[in-house]
């Protein structure tokens, strides 16, 4: 059932490979069939380079398995809640990038610092507050789901302005309108997150005493490939 | 019409994705033909993997689509209005390349902190100003080009001297006498960029109290290695 | 002798390469037949790119080589002995990855910020002490190994519950059931102490004083590729 | 002439590329004859996916071009002098890599934090000092050459227990017996400068106030992937 549907999920988990999203077995992409109310996802711990499309599992909205030979992804919980409460989104995707989970693990939004930014949302990105223990011990990824859910309620943004969340301490869920749109943006989000960083970095580096290059060595390098008696190169 | 150049054009936009400058459809790469007074321009939003050389739109001075089925990329009038001002760049190239754009978000000039920097251009990378909210709300596109025109004026420099520059909160814009030349310009940018920020980190650490290895495991390892009875490797 | 686990340490030497864990002949993975009391390590100073599985060294517990024209690996010893004290652990993997060498040249064990972190063990990744003037001097390589056991003893924490070492002004040690498992681990723990500067670089930058876009440039670019009348790309 | 030293120098030119320690044209290499008293060197701005062993340049010690069509590179002085002065060393290579470059603007020796260091050399890599007015506008890369000479000579190094040197506001020379050590030389220097950059990084980031992961998030995680009940992944 729904080969389309796992035929274009598991590019969209290739496609984490591809773009250095992810090592190992880590990572899992979704979509849903909204229509028959079924989402299919990567199987837990698989490796990218032997899984195949029959691979992938055919999930119900109540968590019920429908079809597939494997476990799904342990995070599939967080996927089931937010199709639930997303009522819009068509692809779900969870990675460990690493400049997004370093944001993650700080604890911090992702703030907004210019148009690469503003091209994909137009707000920071949020980080949601931490589980606590009690979230944490019960239904943990169903509760992780709930959180994002909460955050984007409490702030008062819609999943289609912002496609993309950090939980605190572990990392981004990114979602768009289908499989590889939510892959587009897992992308871009570990762009803006990586300028974010260096960014801030680039800021604090103003009071440095590093004067720079002497001007008769600035004027000799210039000179030397592009002045009237250049000889760098060939004539 | 004009098949050669659209060639070219398409070649150069290939090459960001070369040199890592882009990634998905981000970023552009336009020519002119100075004696036609036409440009060639990739065309928005379109794949690289899919694009071909017959995508690629031809443009007047008066910005004036003359051939192409697809719309050109939203940036064409900032390539416009410097193909108009600086009347000896024969190609220009905007990217969203991660180290010129963090310098760009952080609206600082990029100093000159050695020869590899002074072997591409004879001072400072300037960042110009933000637009103001007219400007953004008015025709942004080409209040971009008029901005950096502006800076280039007021500063006194000419882009023959600098083929560079940021827009601050956005990225850079670099040119050069064609396509390709302009690319160059955009990867060398992104080095001198990444350079002068670890420049500023590496003089910034000089506080640290890192005292450094122990001096008897510097001379165990290196004697291992290099000493009269050295062990690694094979004899 | 032992073909098939020469094999299998060939191909996990080999996998350091694919994994960007080493560069020129720096690394080497071992693995131990338990029943046989032997393990096969990778020889010292090879090229991965020459190397066969028949290089490959085999030694006995009492550090005596049992077969192999080559010398085995000058950190031999090491191995020697954590196969010794970690009575349950099948392969070994020393790299100069450069991640988590950077943690180990600063002293510093690499602190649990996050999942990634915690899937991979429960607690901080802990760097030994250095050794003294006299370890250095003595039997370095088996002394290393020594203070590894005698930190994980001191620590009460298992060679099972943490797969990995750092060793203060070198670099990490890491394990597992086999060859193939101590590569990964060596993998995951570079991406877990990339994650954990980039979170404390993260979580230093807060009193920065870039406030961030400003209101109009952010709805400007969000608005031209996700509005009403949004104008970027193909209709 | 010199046919199999000119094929040497070029595939050693090459291998600049594959270890990612140039750009474009940017970075030479040369290696010597002793006994002709000639060297062999890349010409100057001919980009490495055309050029041929043909293109190599031969010189004698006294400057003159011996054969070849191509000037050499406008480093060639630079080279001449270390040849001259170092008698022992049989192969240069000059780069513009980032993180030996990003030491050299800053001004610092790379210090020795750890045995990665201590395998390559047994003190701090020398940046040699800044050249004076008069040595930049006279036989400026003669004079870099004479520099650092004098650094080595004033510190007391000799060339043999230092195969590097940075020049202050410009970038890295390493040597080495022949064109490939020279070569693998300044691969090396590129990894001690990034780790010796993370390592004080990392250093100054103790006063940090993250206090990491939640100790019931952290068992989470660890027990679901290898506790008891552990549920990630296939049985």
């Amino acid at each position: 059932m729904l080969e389309e549907l796992k035929q274009k999920v598991f590019e969209a988990n290739l496609q984490l490979v591809k773009y250095n999203l992810v090592v190992l077995t880590w990572g899992n992409v979704s979509a849903i069939d909204r229509e028959g109310g079924l989402f299919v996802i990567k199987p837990s711990g698989v490796p990218y380079d032997t899984m195949t499309a029959e691979d992938m599992v055919v999930m119900d909205l109540n968590g019920n398995k429908v079809e597939g030979e494997l476990n799904p992804s342990s995070d599939t919980p967080t996927h089931l809640e937010l199709y639930r409460q997303f009522k819009d989104i068509g692809g779900i995707v969870h990675t460990h990038s690493s400049w997004a989970c370093s944001w993650a693990q700080s604890g911090r939004d992702i703030p907004a610092y210019g148009t690469t930014h503003a091209d994909y949302t137009n707000g920071a990105v949020p980080c949601a507050r931490g589980l606590t223990q009690s979230e944490v011990e019960g239904e943990y990824e169903l509760n992780t789901g709930k959180v994002i859910v909460e955050e984007f309620d409490k702030r008062g943004i819609s999943p289609a302005e912002c496609p993309a969340v950090l939980i605190h301490r572990h990392g981004p869920f990114t979602w768009g309108k289908d499989a590889f749109k939510a892959v587009e943006n897992a992308l871009i989000l570990e762009e803006v997150a990586k300028m974010a960083y260096r960014t801030e970095a680039i800021s604090g580096f103003v009071d440095n005493s590093n004067i720079g290059i002497e001007p008769y060595l600035l004027d000799k390098h210039y000179q030397r490939k592009h002045g009237t008696n250049a000889y760098y190169g060939q004539r």
